[in-house]
Formats: C-alpha cells, structure tokens, sequence
C-alpha cells in the first residue's frame, strides 16, 4: 500500500499568506502557470468551479432580461482611440496584434482588454429607436491586460468574464439598471460563494475609465486586504456620443442612449479560496464544490459489502441532485484519502466502515469546522441535504462576522497607520469629497478607498485625512 | 397598425445560392459584420442557437470522461516550430501579437489557431506515469485563422468551438478515442442538428496538420456541396515526441504517449442553414431552436380572454420544458408575425382567435412543411410534444432523402465532370490508392476527396481517375 506523507507542504498562513495562497491554487490542482509571463492554465478542477459559478450567475443574468452575444476579439485601434478616458485607462496595458498571417496590418488591432469599443461600435448601427431600447446585452468571453505583477486567478494577463453591455433612453433606467446588475453581483457573490460584500459607489478616482461613475462589491480577504468582487459602471453618454449611438425619441427627436456596462471575472477564484481556506487547504461552499460529498469507504473485513453500499448511497445522492464521488481505491490509504479532498474542499466527507454498517451508521466528517460525527443511514438523503445548506449557511456567517470584527472605525491617518500595523480590515471613516485627501490617505498608509457604501452612517464626524467636519463614509483598506 | 411588407427580401436559393445564404443569416438575426475584415458578431438569436448546441454536446463529452479546462489564448512562436507539419499547415493562417503594451515582444506570440502545442507542453508537465493516463481533456474556446475569404459561420477570422485533447499508453486506446468521438459527434450532428452525415477516413493530402490520420464526419448542403461538421484526430506520437511527452509504464520503462485531438465549432450552425432553410427563411430543428413554438394570439372580439388563454397555453409548455414565446404585440398584424417567425426558422407557430376558443381547438402551423391544422385543445401539452418529436424526425428524414439521391455513383472523371454540371453532390467512386489521382480529380472537377466512408462496398471497380481496379470507396464533392 503506498502510503505518502500526510505532510502537504502548505505553508501556513500566518507565516507567509501569499506563499499559503500560491500553495493552495496548485496543491488544490485549481491551475498551472501558462508559457506566457502572466498567463495561466486553468485545470478541470479549478474550471469545474467556474462552470458552477457560471452556471448560477448566467441565470440571474438571463432572468433579468439579458441576452447573450458573441463579438469579436480584436478591435481596431481607431476605436479604441475614440473615448480619451478610456484610452488612457486601457492603452498602456493592452496586447497588439500587428501581423496577420505574412502581411502586415494596416492598423494595429488590440486583444480586447473589454468590449465597450467594440459594442457601441455595433449598437450605434443596430439602435434607430426608442423601440429598440433598452438593449440588454451580455458575453462571456477572455479579456487581456498585460499586466506588469500578475498572481493565479487574482492578476493574470488572460482571464475569463461575463461583461455585460446596456443601452437605455434615459438617464434614470441606465441608472436603474447599474443598480440592478450590482444587486445581481451582490446576490450571487453572498448566495453562492459565501462571501460577504460592501455594495457601494466608487470614488471618482477609483472609476472604470469612461464612466460617469462604478458601482462595486468590496470582499473582505482573510488577511484583511480587501478584493473588488464585481463592478458595474453608468457609462453616461460617454459613449454614445463618441460611437454615435442616436435613437429617434417617440416625439421623433434624436437623442444619444445611456449606457451601462457590468462585470466579474475568474478573480472572484481567488476571492473564494482566500475567503474561506485554512491551513488544510481549499475550502469550497456547496453550491460551487465540483464534488460536494466524498465517500470514503473503509475497506476492512467484508470490503465488497462496505464498497457496494459505498455505490448505492452515492447513486441515491446523485439522483436527488447532489455532486457525489465515491474513493474506493485500495492503493491508497483512508488517511491519505482524507488529506487529499480537505486539500480539494470537498464540504462532506462520508466514511463508513464495515462497523458502521453493522450498527446502520456513517461518519460526517465537515470540512468547514472539521467536526465529525455519527448519523444514522436512515433519512441518508435527506440529512446530506439539509447540511449541504447549514454548511453554506455557515461558511457566509462566518466569514461575516469576520468581515465585522476587521470593521474597524478610523477617525485619523494616524490612526489607520497604527491599525494597519495590528490588523487589516476595513477602515471605516469620514471623508469630506476631497480628492486630495483620499491620495494623501493612500500615499501614507498604502490604503485605497474601496467605495462608499451605500449603507451609510447618519449624522457626521471628521475627515480622515484633513478633518472637516463631513458626512460621507467611505471604506478603505489595502486591496488586491 | 403598424404594417411592414410581407416581402422579406431573401434571394431565391435557386437563384443564387450564396446570397440566399447571406441572405438568411442577416435576416434571421443570427449575425452581424465586425469592424476587422473576416469577424463577425454572433447576435443573441444565433448565439442562443450555439448555447443549446454547446449545452448538449458538452453533456455527451463529458458523459464519455472528458473534464473540461482552459488553456492561454497566446502561444509563443517557439512551441508552433515545434511540430513541423504543423507550422507549415498553420503558420501562413495565424494572428501575430507582437507587442504588450508599450513594449514590443522578445518572442512573437501566435493567437491559438489551435492548441494541440500548448496543451501538449502542459501534459509533459503532468504525465510521468502510466496512472496519469489516460488525460482526457476538452475546451470551449475562441480561435483565429486568418483566411483570406470568408463567410458567415463557414469560414471566419475567428470563430468559437470546442477541442478536446487527449494521450494515451497505447496507439489502440488512442485509435479507439478517436473514433468514439467522431461516433459522439456523429450522433450530436443527426440527432440534435438533424443534419445526416457521412463518417469515415480523410485521404492522406486531406489530413490535419500533424496527424498520423483524421477522421471527419461530411454533411451535404441543400446545394449539392459538402461540409465537413467535426474532425478528430489520432495524433499518434508526432506531438509527444518533440513536446516530450513521456510515461514511466508498468515495468517502469520510459515511453512516448499517443495523442488524439478533435473538434467542433460554430461552422456548425452553417451547415444547419443550408441542410435545412428555404425561400421563407431559416428553419430550426426543434431540439435547437431558441424559440420551439410561438404563439400567436388573434386578438379580435374579446381581446383579453384570448391573450389570457395564450399565456396559460405557454405557462403549461414552459412547465413542459419546451422554449415558447406568446407575441401579443398589437401594432403588428398576425400576417406580419407570421413571416417574422417563419423567416427566424421557429418550428411551430399556435394561432389562436376567439372563435378558435369558442370550438376548443387552436391552429398549428409546421415550419418544416408549412402544414396547417386545427387541432384540439384537450392534451395540448402532450400534442405539442409530440410534434416537436415528429417535426425533429422529419427534418433528419427529408435531409437524408436528399443526401441519398444526391449521391452518385461515378465512375470516371468524365462523368464526375457531366454530373457537376448537371446537379452537385456526393461523387462515390472508386480510387486506387494514389494521391496524384486525387489531385487530379480536383484539378479537373473541383472536387475534393471528403473521406473514405466506413461503409465501404463489398467487391471492386475502376478508379475513378486512372482507371486501375481498386476496392476503396472514396466519396468526392465540391465543399465549403
């Protein structure tokens, strides 16, 4: 029997939280690096993941009036050029085809870093009136920014998205519809991934370049650094002046649209697994978990009986709709077994025994809290169901009341250094609308306004930074 | 009331094939023209079409083992050198990016035509033993070739598919994968896009760029022209040998994998176009159609009872899993609906006026066949079922009708030539073996060798070229 080390080779978190993070994603077998600087291979396991995610968010997306589309990868220079904003946004960090086939292009033609170009280019020729409006577009696709500092699923220079594309005939409905679609984000991000957010508007330094302004979802990392989980941005007409995107109003008046754009990406990965892992390795909520239960069987003493109830209870699972894997393999040992799916974050583990099946029984082991217990083979389905839920349940609260405890309420510079120092989190603080100060506040304490959330406190308190009396709340914290 | 003219503008297909297909795909609203010469836009109709293809063919490669994954779009120059038949099959076709933001490139990099070299140094990475076999692997991806003419669909700059890639221990297992999957596609292909097909081996001059041979399934178009709806590829140790991939066997002996590749793309909804539409647009096998029935409510007389009833009838279907859709708009006439879902290849349209309510029936309208009948509207649920089964049979049926007597025995370039002129489609004929009799028929007919069908015919006859008595059966045709 091979027997390997039960030793991982993670490191631990305390130690060294970036090299625990680079363990995980390959112990965990998530990804690998690609042959480009930057770029990434993203293994069946850690793509298993993104289909479950991509699954329940295309949904929300479709029920809320989207439709998916396709356009083209490579946008032309000159499209690019036409919003100045967005340009400079983009423009330093972009792949260049230059070559097609033996001949040179005409013009250079950008690997599209996203597809806002490219889309009003496309609505400008499709929208003529206000019947064609709104238009609610979506696509799933890789997007590319050649980044200079790039981490696994966090920063790569390749990564998949959803971005979604609307244009709308008034101010208010595009507005509407940012909100909306952060709403959606903000859903599926608490639902699904267990991870809790801070919906809030983006300062103007931290907009999407082109913007009026951005809508973000701000997660809470284990470390205390915060991740921009989704954005949504009010385009303006911004835009649609620039790509000529008129419709003709029902008084026959031409008007340019309003548009919104949306989107989240293979990052909210790394926000998953800095969420919610441990020590032991990855730790997954159900709703996303390629497998959601293991089955272990201990194979002693009668090993056919233990290994065919194994298969029959997996077979019951997979019919009520629950992602099951059966381990019988008898060349590796229970132990090594039960290291290797903590390793994965498989969120149940069943082990059963020939004991257990003389005394009508099984053991759950849970990999959020590593509890285990003893629960009757009677109602096997149903109780595997009801701790799916708990456990969801409980991965959201738990990393809440994290969330809440590394809340912290900064009332100076000073003192946020001096948190900073203790502990990461959010820095919870006044903030009296001046630019200046929220560069003064990053230039001292290397903390960045996340966004200022909608839940804001009531009355009012000093400025972080300069200390006017003000009534904004903004978040800050050290960010991903 | 708003009035359009039934006229819909679609060139007769007798007339002119091509633009009839232009036609089509325009009107339809399954695309646009990108902005970059040779791209195009999948709008939200053709894109529905692709996700009910994607969604049943994912399903039959994963039920057959495959894991889905995601590889780097961007390949260094380097790794496409490697395999010399490749480069020489791609290079003169691919998209070059040579500069990353302000920096140009030390080492060109190619956007994928295909991925078999990136895969490829990945598995060296991950195979060591024989228990790493087999890999089986598969991904939904975008890919560019930079052709020099192009169409909608059949040929395009870039375009959407899937490839899977696989290595084995042995050439039989690999020759044996090879064929499974061009048995998955065959089967995807006749029963979900309704399209029958001929299965078999390409000639040597007709293989994938670095294969030991390729297998293809070839569907003919209502004009007589063939095309080829999936390829795979028994790769042989041509890639492992220079991407070095090697595996320590049974007895610890080092050895060299055998690879298979395969693929499947958006050319797909081509070849459904043209095996399928007519003069009044496109029209839809049901089991892709992103609309099956339309219901279309005759709203005369007691206008609300009968767009209420509508409504039922769709929220029984929708209960049913069917994909329906009720248009109640009153500023468009039943006639001009009519012709909107007809041209957009809807396969069942329900008209339904208050007289029709009055008799307890409803009009069922066939788009395959253009059948009108009343029907009752006891079972409603089960009688739409039923002939969304049947509309889904005829449609195969009627396609390989046509298949059938548009396959001609031929048994001499002479005749190849007088049956081209007279009316295209598959040449069976005999061929010795020589590929110069290959080339020599495509010089003369413009017919190409599509494959050597697995049905072979017993016995022997005269190649169709140099006249020696062969025993392989070879089909030629003109193709897309």
């Amino acid at each position: 029997m091979e027997d390997k080390k039960f030793v991982k080779e993670i490191q631990s978190k305390e130690e060294d939280y970036s090299r625990w993070y680079l363990d995980i994603v390959k112990k965990a077998d998530l990804m690998d690096y690609g042959p480009v600087k930057g770029t990434m291979v993203i293994k069946p396991y850690g793509y298993a993941i993104w289909e479950n995610m991509q699954k329940d968010l295309d949904r929300r997306i479709k029920e809320t009036g989207h439709e998916n589309a396709y356009f083209p990868l490579l946008i032309p220079e000159s499209y690019l050029k036409k919003e100045m904003n967005h340009v400079e946004g983009f423009a330093p960090e972009v792949a260049w085809v230059t070559q097609g086939g033996n001949e040179p292009l005409e013009e250079r033609l950008v690997v599209r870093p996203t597809s806002e170009t490219i889309i009003c280019s496309m609505m400008s020729q499709w929208i003529q009136s206000y019947r064609d409006l709104p238009m609610k577009l979506n696509q799933w696709a890789n997007v590319m920014r050649w980044e200079k500092s790039t981490k696994p699923f966090l920063r790569t220079s390749e990564f998949l998205w959803q971005e979604g594309h609307t244009a709308h005939a008034t101010y208010e409905e595009a507005e509407e519809e940012a909100l909306q679609m952060l709403e959606v984000y903000r859903a599926f991000v608490e639902e699904v991934l267990a991870m809790p957010v801070i919906p809030g508007k983006k300062t103007e330094n931290e907009k999407f370049a082109g913007a009026e302004h951005t809508y973000s979802i701000e997660a809470l990392m284990s470390d205390g650094k915060a991740l921009q989980a989704g954005t949504s941005h009010h385009l303006g007409q911004n835009f649609s002046k620039v790509f000529d995107i008129q419709f003709a109003d029902q008084n026959n008046q031409m008007q340019y649209v309003y548009q919104t754009s949306w989107g989240s990406s293979t990052r909210m990965i790394g926000g998953l697994i800095m969420t919610h892992s441990d020590d032991r390795g990855l730790a997954l909520p159900p709703k996303v978990a390629p497998i959601q239960v293991i089955i272990i069987p201990i194979l002693r003493g009668d090993k056919e009986t233990v290994r065919t109830k194994a298969h029959e209870l997996a077979t019951e699972l997979k019919q009520a709709g629950v992602r099951v894997k059966v381990d019988d393999r008898e060349e590796m040992t229970p132990g090594w077994k039960f290291n290797e799916y903590e390793m994965r974050g498989v969120p149940i583990r069943i082990e059963l025994g020939p004991k257990d099946l003389e005394k009508e029984q099984f053991v759950l082991a849970r990999r959020d809290t590593g509890n285990k217990e003893f629960l009757p083979l009677a109602n096997f389905v149903e109780t595997i169901k009801e701790k799916l839920d708990q456990i969801q349940k409980d991965m959201f609260d738990k990393a809440k009341a994290f969330m809440d405890s590394h809340t912290f309420e900064i009332n100076s510079i000073e003192e946020m250094k001096e948190q900073l120092l203790k502990e990461k989190g959010f820095m919870k603080s006044w903030w009296c609308g001046d630019l200046k100060c929220l560069d003064e506040v990053k230039e001292e304490t290397g903390a960045t306004a996340r966004n200022i959330p909608f839940k804001q406190r009531e009355g009012n308190g000093k400025c972080v930074c300069c200390g006017k009396e003000s009534t904004t709340t903004v978040y800050f914290a050290r960010a991903y």
